[in-house]
């Protein structure tokens, strides 16, 4: 999704693909094939490069920095360990006064009940690297939940490498997502805060802006985002994912997860906004100026394609359905990936925008679900 | 530019590019070089290919019909021919009962007289073929015109080819185009009419919609465009150039050119329309259902980028221009072709929406020529 803008700027992309079918490479040549943790691979890449950068955060500090040597790596390591280890992150963010679940890092089972008597049951586990879409997170109800025996093998596991995070199981009202970007130079801009809706872990709705969000709230989520973005170093794309809770009756937000990339809450500014996540990474990562991040309709919502529960009933009817969605709604972007359908994948999203929320709300829920084949009309 | 929206449909293009360093071919791969008249080329290509459409209209009816044995050519020989001979063009026009300017096929300089001594002094001389941004037409302002030496070289040339075309010189208001897209199976859709500015023959500014343009002749308009479409039996995009004129006191229009493709009156839509041209183009050329073509804002100027005359002076500034254009005005969208510069050669154009016309134009005015090094400041 960052060939488009790409192209309209006269930027060309290369891309180090995870395999020659990999959904960047069948629209970005040139693409060889490299493994993230690839380090002879990442330099000779980095070495044909002005800038590079990234769609997921996986790449290894040390090849972070290998790449540093022969080329602007945005955003960098100092920068990425944030979002590529949620221990830092945690540390971190606390260290800059932003509102965090209670955590605490642990070692062992005891380590987690002394947490659970301070911040109460349940206990959200989680490994504090390689987790992805709800994957490395575990909820434990209660000191006699059977999800222990799982929490004591990732205990076991992660023993010598620092322990386990455990937060605090927030009672959230919602889920916000605040989207900054920000330059190499220290320039910055924000779109508007928007609501997510996850679905199994997997981020599965936007609608942008959040919907009856407190002015005082967004403004100060913003300035959170921004605060991060700044004092983490971060360029590029930041995505800052909140729980929205009330205390004392009143709205607050406290930071769940970060992403350092354009990342799935802010999919709706392709359609949505005057410059999309996509567009303004680009514009960061080579420091160039950013574009106006203002919305370009009162409501836009965004649906993903999850990839159906019954692949073999669904196979190669995923363009034949979004055929019967352009038909039926011609104001509906359909955006696919071009990846393998898995169950439960993120194979494309549609975006709708107008007017009135909740027929713009049922149009892009509706096109979503029909290319997914959730439903049948 | 047909790429960024392919890349959201999933589809994959492939391209028969006249030069490696082709515009089209440095985004889009495979990109196989070949010539437009090179039927051995255009043959292996179409056999690869579900539909085969185009970004000019230069193919000879022999490759489209070659084409058309092995795959899906849209538009098809017997609707592009229109485009590329304007004499079968006004013929056909004429036969559908269009309004056009006066003309007449002219053999000589004799009939070129006789025809204006009926339509008037000057009189607009064309080339049927190859003609091209202003290129193959001379304006003869009398019978003592020094133009007339090339007007009786190109009479020559063209004796044996069935002639010249010859046209009134239509004292219109403006310019306006009237852009719609029409698929194979008939269904049809029409972006708002716009005002057109040339500088020299060549689309220089674009204004969507046309401004203050009386409602009643807008339908007309349209419903001229659409009726051509359908009569042509035009797949694709078809953009109908027209002067808008006076007749007792009455606005009118005469239609001036067809294009049968994504057109420079039509750039506005990627920016400006709930779906481009390019995008509709491509729904069109594969019979798949058109997306909705309303306007995203109450007013979109378009504005080309022009390369500067003195090229030496501004080499390799492109790109550092735009950037002043970024930083200065966040709201501009810029597209750049990726062409080497030459004086008043098309390298990108720039866009930009909002409420206030004179704004909108302003800014993108300026951009353009900041751009294109009119300017400084």
């Amino acid at each position: 999704m960052m060939q488009p803008p790409a192209i309209a700027l006269g930027l060309r992309l290369r891309v180090l693909a995870e395999g020659p079918g990999a959904s960047a490479a069948q629209v970005i040549t040139p693409a060889p094939v490299g493994a993230a943790d690839d380090l002879e691979a990442l330099v000779a890449f980095a070495s044909e490069c002005d800038a590079v950068t990234f769609d997921h955060e996986h790449v290894p500090p040390a090849g972070l920095r290998a790449m540093a040597e022969v080329t602007s790596v945005q955003p960098g390591a100092d920068a990425l360990v944030h979002a590529q280890d949620k221990i830092v992150m945690r540390e971190r963010l606390t260290a800059l006064g932003v509102p965090c679940p209670r955590w605490a890092r642990v070692g062992d089972r005891a380590a987690v009940e002394a947490f659970a008597a301070g911040a109460g049951w349940p206990v959200v586990l989680k490994t504090p690297r390689g987790g992805y879409d709800g994957k490395g997170v575990l909820v434990l109800d209660s000191a006699g939940d059977p999800a222990w025996s799982t929490a004591e093998a990732w205990l076991a596991d992660w023993a010598g490498r620092g322990g386990l995070l455990a937060e605090e199981h927030v009672a959230f009202t919602r889920e916000l997502a605040a989207l900054v970007v920000r330059s190499p130079s220290g320039q910055a801009a924000a779109w508007p805060v928007v609501e997510t809706v996850q679905r199994g872990g997997v981020c599965h709705e936007v609608t942008a802006p959040a919907p009856g969000l407190d002015e005082e709230l967004g403004a100060h989520l913003t300035d959170v985002a921004l605060r991060v973005a700044g004092g983490l170093g971060v360029t590029g794309v930041l995505a800052v994912e909140v729980f929205e809770v009330l205390r004392d009756g009143r709205p607050t937000v406290l930071v769940n997860e970060l992403a350092m990339r354009p990342h799935n809450s802010g999919h709706w500014t392709i359609d949505g906004a005057e410059t999309s996540q996509f567009e303004n990474h680009l514009r960061a990562v080579l420091d160039l100026p950013l574009g106006s991040t203002r919305a370009r309709a009162p409501w836009t919502v965004m649906v993903n394609v999850l990839g159906p529960r019954e692949i073999e009933a669904r196979h190669e009817d995923l363009y034949r359905s979004y055929l019967h969605v352009m038909a039926h709604d011609p104001g509906v972007k359909v955006h696919l990936y071009g990846k393998e359908q898995r169950p439960g994948r993120k194979l494309g999203h549609v975006t709708v925008h107008g007017d009135d929320l909740e027929s713009v709300r049922a149009r892009a829920r509706h096109a979503a679900a029909f290319i997914a084949g959730e439903i049948d009309e």
